[in-house]
């Protein structure tokens, strides 16, 4: 990690294909002076939501100027909702017609779903064009805006369509964070907890004593959080892009997450985050009943979630509509399922997360029954 | 190029992306045979159209249930304007539901509309699936089928959403060109008889001489030019997969001709190897104008494409709604467009062709005001 005035700078090792995330505070004032050195051509177009223009276009479009860099703007309504192919076919016909070409680059401003969607549209307008992100939640500071898995939600589940493109560019400017909801906060705070549970225990401890200081905004331990977690997701990404093995990891909480996001429908009752942090508590629940974990560390992830405020359980969710073969259904629709069998992430305790696919149906099923009990 | 029993083998060299063009006779009916080595799990979806089921799906299915390979299909409208948005979304969304996993792998039965949508669903769906290409026209088995180019058309033009996404394997069968109309035949030919005039004017002059006969069903005369085409483009693609360069001859005749396509609404009026005829005519004219090229070359070239049936100027299409501004407007928005200006395959004569993005607005405008004329 370089540390210079005040960003830090974290590689992801990916060769020609490799990128700089930079970390700091200011970064959108500067935006046009950080991102010029990976444009092939003076001219961006931003993408970004109605939630996010009326704070930080402005500022991005006057860094732009300032560097006389050509720029336009298209702006997409805010919310999960936004990711699908109505929206997606709208994008790229709007950078169509802006006349994109194969060397304009697209800057991703926003959150997750922008920063997904738009990347998603990079990757297949003119068969591929370069993307920049400037990621504005905690969420897609930690997770989605670093590793280029971008992509759109089907009805049949999150995610399903999509592409592997890697940006050329992160730049995650914490002063953006200060706008957050804390819902939404909390929302990127599970995935922040996420990676100390795969392979960091001293993040898990660290978290569990400075994590509420993180929440109330101290920014020194928000900096110390996302750069950990940027560092942690560049290495598992730097090792396996592609996801033919260890990047599995990253999606612990995530195969019941998903699950839980595909019941609700993707609307405003369950945060992405949300569901992760519900889908962690459940994966290690499961390790506790195959007997790989101490029960004694899924209580204590689940009493950091909760303390917190995050949920942790399905009873503000759930309706007498939901069943566990239904939700068995949807986990079996997740993009890791091979020869019929669901890979899941499980753990033999905090910090030693492991994948598998020999998990049998019935320990699903049984957790799934209690956990609508 | 290796050949056995009534067989040959070409190979596309692309590393690890590398792949096999079988091309021959009776090659559906040993189709489970043929690609049993390169599926990861014994399980395809096949996706035809309308017109190409009834004539070999079954023949397919019979082939596939002979090595004991699971398989499931879907079936979409035959023509250009199902390479749309909504059909994209009904593929992929049916493919979800068919259950594809990341290991299935998909085989698009048909001609280019077919490969070009199913090769894009290939790149997408759960981030990435395998494909197989069995290409059932003459145009798709000399080249949409080859070279990993897959997409949709926008409102805005041909195929400028899409990936680059190589099959497992393209197992071109002669016999399936015989079930051609005569029409379709020659919309095949315009394509290969531009690989003569890219860069191998003996073929050229093999077809001024064969090409009759070709296209009236003779075997040796077909065989012939498939493997030549197939192995001409294979050539360029293994030297430029991403179009970087040199691939951009491929592009011969089709700017223009993706300008009248998009004209004329990809409807049945114009089909894509008559707007690649006239296209070539066209780039063969700019380079008389131009002074790069003979005209003898050019009359050469007018001369056969007529000779065959195949339309070599505008007169048949346009209408007094044409102008050489809107035409010229299509152009720009072209994949190839780079700091505004249009790259053009031009040449010096039959088998010369070269790619510039020095070429005059006016020269262009002049042309086009002639054709219209």
């Amino acid at each position: 990690m370089n540390e210079t005035e005040n960003k830090s700078i974290l590689r992801v090792e990916l060769g020609e294909r490799g990128y700089d995330i930079l970390v700091g505070e200011g970064l959108l004032a500067r935006a046009g002076l950080l991102m010029k050195p990976v444009l092939a051509q003076p001219r961006v177009i931003i993408v970004t939501d109605d939630n996010v223009a009326p704070l930080y276009l402005d500022a991005l479009r006057g860094a732009l100027d300032g560097e006389g860099i050509n720029h336009s703007g298209i702006i997409l309504p805010a919310g999960e909702s936004t990711k699908d192919f109505g929206h997606f076919q709208e994008l790229t016909e709007g950078l169509l017609e802006a006349k994109a070409e194969r060397d304009t680059t697209l800057v991703a401003l926003g959150g997750g779903v922008i920063g997904d969607i738009t990347g998603f549209a990079a990757a297949v307008t003119l068969r591929g064009l370069p993307f920049i992100q400037i990621p504005t939640t905690l969420l897609a500071q930690v997770d989605s805006s670093v590793g280029g898995k971008t992509g759109i939600n089907s009805s049949f589940g999150k995610n399903l369509i999509g592409a592997f493109h890697q940006p050329r560019l992160v730049l995650a400017d914490l002063g953006t964070l200060d706008t957050l909801a804390r819902r939404e906060l909390l929302a990127g705070y599970a995935e922040v907890v996420k990676y100390g549970l795969i392979d960091r225990p001293d993040f898990f401890s660290w978290l569990e004593k400075d994590g509420p200081r993180l929440l109330d905004g101290d920014s020194q331990c928000r900096r110390h959080a996302v750069l950990t977690s940027c560092a942690a997701k560049a290495a598992i990404v730097a090792a396996d892009e592609h996801e033919k093995g260890r990047r599995a990891l990253l999606n612990l909480g995530h195969t019941f997450g998903h699950a839980l996001e595909a019941e609700t429908g993707y609307g405003g009752e369950l945060a992405h985050g949300e569901a992760v942090a519900i889908g962690m508590v459940m994966a290690f629940d499961l390790s506790v009943r195959l007997g790989f974990c101490p029960e004694a560390d899924a209580d204590r992830i689940r009493a950091h979630l909760r303390s917190v405020g995050l949920p942790t359980d399905l009873s503000a969710l759930k309706t007498p509509s939901w069943t566990a073969d239904g939700l068995l259904a949807h986990m079996a629709r997740d993009k890791k399922v091979k020869d019929g069998a669901m890979t899941f992430i499980l753990a033999r305790g905090i910090g030693r997360a492991f994948i598998t696919r020999d998990v049998p149906e019935k320990g699903i099923l049984d957790l799934l029954q209690t956990a609508l009990a």
